[in-house]
């Protein structure tokens, strides 16, 4: 982030027309904006919306409420505009792309050995490093996948450690039997996969899925561009965490849009800092938590930019 | 609301392209504002902020930590386009409109008296009234009024008992003996109109102020339109609650846009029955809590009428 121009949105912060502090976390987030674009009153333009899609061996296990072609099927529902995360790009104004990720060759099942071998895990990595574009102000990512609640917290598990039941949750919907199923599969996912616990990535690649790998090339190459990250639901997260723990401060450009219903999503986020924007029980992946807070921060960089200075406007400063 | 137009948009919900409750509090939004439109598959269209502003007796005790002037130089402010409302409406493509209630009469000072008397009240519940447009889709009323925090916990507390220390707050900004003094300006103020305690409108007209029941003006207009309403912070809420208490389920229309930060909006919230959309610790009044949260409307909306249903996508339902 760029020093001089968070400093000076601080100044300009304290000089608008309201009492100090008095839009909240508002303005720590337009001064969180303004230094990773490196303006001191920064505009945000062509926000863009990456939802990736990836089909998970782990599906065999059954641990889904939802049948795995369901994956190819919301990607076509993607593409024709159908989804929730459609019509949320649509409202505030984001470009939205899909990439679906060899949907018809699932990862490995990862009770039985890593989910990505290193050549597909680095190809995922590169589809979403390549999908940024360099020209986007702010980037939200999300996913699609059955299967990967699973797999987001077999990598939560192995990056945080507890109990596997601290980490599944119901995903698009299982029972409380599917629950303990879930834990079971995390277990053994661990089990046979304990080599990888040491390294984020590591973890991403035996553990994640080819969505989960893009996600988080996508995050990376965001910082690289400085462009900041709305990150979104359990899933998203635990990408995300893998980058964080390869590289501590990997994600100081990426704020939280949402806590979602999702179980363990809330635990997730204490780990990696992050106080959510949004808590509307949300759940269902796609982005689409990431999407509503992108409203939120339009009006956060709005007002900061925006709004006149007491001298500006003649008032007074109390 | 429309009990036909309710149902059909429940029935619409559960056929949309995502888990059941995946959207969570998005999905009781729309179907809400479905039911208040009586359109099964609404647009949310041409929403209206409205600001009014007032000034106050009270502040002769020395309660806030501006000057009174600065009322009527933030109207100067909103009409110059340079406020956070400004911005806010701005961004979320509302109409905004501003309302200066008497500015150089302020209400008498209700620890001498009722704040105004019968014809003021009436004058600027009208002003409420007819500042609603009828073609509105959504109505946020925001407020601006140095020394209405005390004003507002002077109501809250008549409303609802309790210590005056339960009900008072910051406000703009003052400190510990200011919090201590607003505690005794709102004991004297009850004390000297008790017997106004027993009714919502006459606790409105002797500790309120032109901008609270303006506010109450417009919301009971806007129910009366089918219009529905974003309720603010503590002083909008304080406002609205003497409406609800006039007339049990006058809020029906109304949700909650965000708790704010002054200390007793959440617990007014929770005798409101009414679970706040945004917790951003915002504190500016205007409505710019009000107006962030028609972002979160809009996305709820958009998601309700631009799904696809499984059937239309093509997507087995799990």
């Amino acid at each position: 982030a760029d020093d001089s121009a968070r400093s000076a949105a601080k100044v300009r912060n304290v000089q608008l027309t309201k009492p100090p502090g008095a839009l909240g976390r508002l303005e720590e987030l337009a001064i969180w904006y303004a230094g990773w674009r490196g303006q001191a009153r920064p505009r945000l333009e062509r926000p863009q919306v990456i939802v990736f899609a990836g089909n998970h061996g782990v599906t065999a296990q059954g641990v889904s409420a939802f049948p795995a072609d369901v994956t190819e099927q919301m990607v076509l529902n993607f593409q024709a505009g159908g989804a929730a995360i459609n019509q949320l790009a649509q409202v505030f104004g984001a470009q939205m792309d899909v990439y679906a990720l060899a949907l018809d060759r699932p990862t490995a099942d990862f009770t039985a050995g890593p989910a990505m071998d290193e050549a597909e895990f680095l190809h995922a990595i590169a589809t979403g490093w390549d999908a940024v574009d360099a020209q986007a102000g702010l980037l939200a990512t999300g996913e699609m996948g059955i299967g990967n609640t699973t797999s987001a917290a077999a990598v939560a598990c192995a990056l945080f450690g507890g109990n596997a039941e601290d980490w599944v949750g119901r995903g698009t919907g299982v029972d409380d039997a599917g629950l303990v199923l879930k834990a079971k599969v995390v277990r053994d996912g661990l089990s046979r996969n304990s080599n990888a616990l040491g390294d984020g990535l590591e973890i991403l690649r035996c553990l994640g899925g080819r969505e989960l790998a893009a996600m988080a090339g996508a995050m990376a190459r965001a910082r690289v561009e400085r462009i900041p990250v709305i990150l979104d639901g359990f899933i998203c997260c635990a990408a995300a965490a893998c980058l964080d723990r390869a590289v501590p401060g990997a994600l100081d450009h990426a704020v939280a849009g949402h806590r979602s219903a999702e179980a363990a999503h809330g635990k997730l986020l204490e780990k990696l800092g992050k106080e959510p924007l949004l808590q509307l029980d949300m759940r269902l992946g796609e982005g689409s938590g990431a999407a509503l807070a992108i409203g939120v921060l339009q009006g956060a960089i709005a007002c900061h930019s925006g709004m006149a200075t007491f001298a500006e406007a003649g008032v007074s400063e109390g």
